[in-house]
C-alpha cells in the first residue's frame, strides 16, 4: 500500500487526508449502482436476443457512465490527495503526480 | 452461408431471430457478468474507502471490458446483419450501414 | 497489398471498384489540411510559450478533427468496399470484414 | 489571460513559474512536427487513391501521436503549474485544478 503514511497522518488530521472522494461517496455509489444496472440490462438484452445495435447503444451508455465515474474520482483525487502531496512536497508529491498521470493515461487510451 | 438457414428458421420460430451474436451468446454473457462483477467490485472499494488510484484502475478495467464486448458485438453485427443487408441491397442496406456507422461513432467518442 | 485484384479490375470498370472515399476526396483533403494547420498552430503555441491548458485545448481539437476524418473514411469504406465484398461473398468478404473490424478496434482504443 | 499573476512572478523567479513543458519544449516540437508529417502523409495517400484501410491506419497513428503529446503536456502541467498552485493555495489553486480536470475530460471523451 502506497498511502500508509497518509493513513497514519489521517489519525491526527482526518479531514485533511481522507480520500478525495469521501464527500461524494453517496453520489459515486449511486452512479456505480446505476452502471451495474445498465450492465445487467445489457445481459438481459442479449438473453432476449434483442437487436445488436440497441444492445450496442446500451453498452455505450454504460461505458460513458463509468467514464464519468472515473473523471469524478480523478477530480476529487487531484484536488485532495495530489494537492495535499504537492503542499507536502518531496518524494511523496512526485509519486502521487506520477500515479495520477498514469491513471489519466489509462483513461485516455 | 450461415444465416440463410437461420432466416428460414425465423419463419417458424421468431424467437430464434438470428442476430449476429447468436453464436457468441454464451461468451458475451460470460464477459458481461464479469464486467458486472467488476462494477460491483468498484462499489465495494468505494464503500471500504480504498485508495482513489486503485479504484480508478478497476474502473478502467471495467470500461475496457465493456469496450471489448462492444467490439465483439459490432464484429458479429457487421459480418451478419450488415453483410446480409448489403447482399439484399436497397434501402435496408443503407439503413443498416448508417446504423452501424452511428454505433461506431458512439464507441469512438 | 490485399487489393491488387480490385485495382486491376478498376482499369476495366473504375466506377465499380473505386475506393469508397472517391466521392468525398475534396472534403477529406480539406479537413486534413485544416488538421495539419491545427497541428502547426500547436507548434507555434509551444514555441511562443503559451499556456499549457490553451495548448491542450488545441491538441484536443486536432485529435477530434482526425477522429472525424477516420469516421468519414470508415463510413465510405463500409458502404462501398465492404458492402461490395459482402455481395461478392467468399474469402474476400471475410478478409474485408476482418480488416474493417481491426480498423474500428484501433479507432476505439 | 488566467495566469497573469504567475507571469508577473516569473520576472522575479523565472525557473519557478515557467510553463510546465519548458524543459521538454524540443521534445514536444519534435513530436508535433512528426505528427504534422503524418497528417501530410495521410493527405498524400488520399490524393494517390490509396486503400481506405491503409489510410485509416495512418490516421490512427497520427491521432495516437497527438494523444501522447497531450498526455506529456498534461504531465508537465500537473507537476509544475498545478503543483505550484496547490502550494500557493486559495482561489488560484481551485481554478488550476478545475482547468486541469476539464482538460482531462476533453482528452477522455
Amino acid at each position: 500500500m502506497t498511502d500508509t503514511q497518509l493513513h497514519v497522518e489521517d489519525l491526527a488530521a482526518p479531514s485533511a487526508h481522507a480520500h478525495g472522494y469521501i464527500d461524494h461517496k453517496d453520489d459515486l455509489l449511486k452512479r456505480l449502482r446505476r452502471a451495474e444496472g445498465q450492465v445487467r440490462g445489457v445481459q438481459r438484452m442479449v438473453e432476449q436476443d434483442e437487436y445488436c445495435i440497441d444492445i450496442l447503444t446500451q453498452v455505450s451508455a454504460a461505458t460513458k457512465a463509468l467514464e464519468r465515474v472515473a473523471l469524478a474520482l480523478l477530480d476529487d483525487h487531484l484536488s485532495h490527495c495530489v494537492a495535499q502531496a504537492a503542499r507536502d512536497g518531496g518524494e511523496v508529491a512526485e509519486t502521487k503526480l506520477k500515479e495520477a498521470s498514469d491513471a489519466i493515461a489509462r483513461l485516455v487510451r
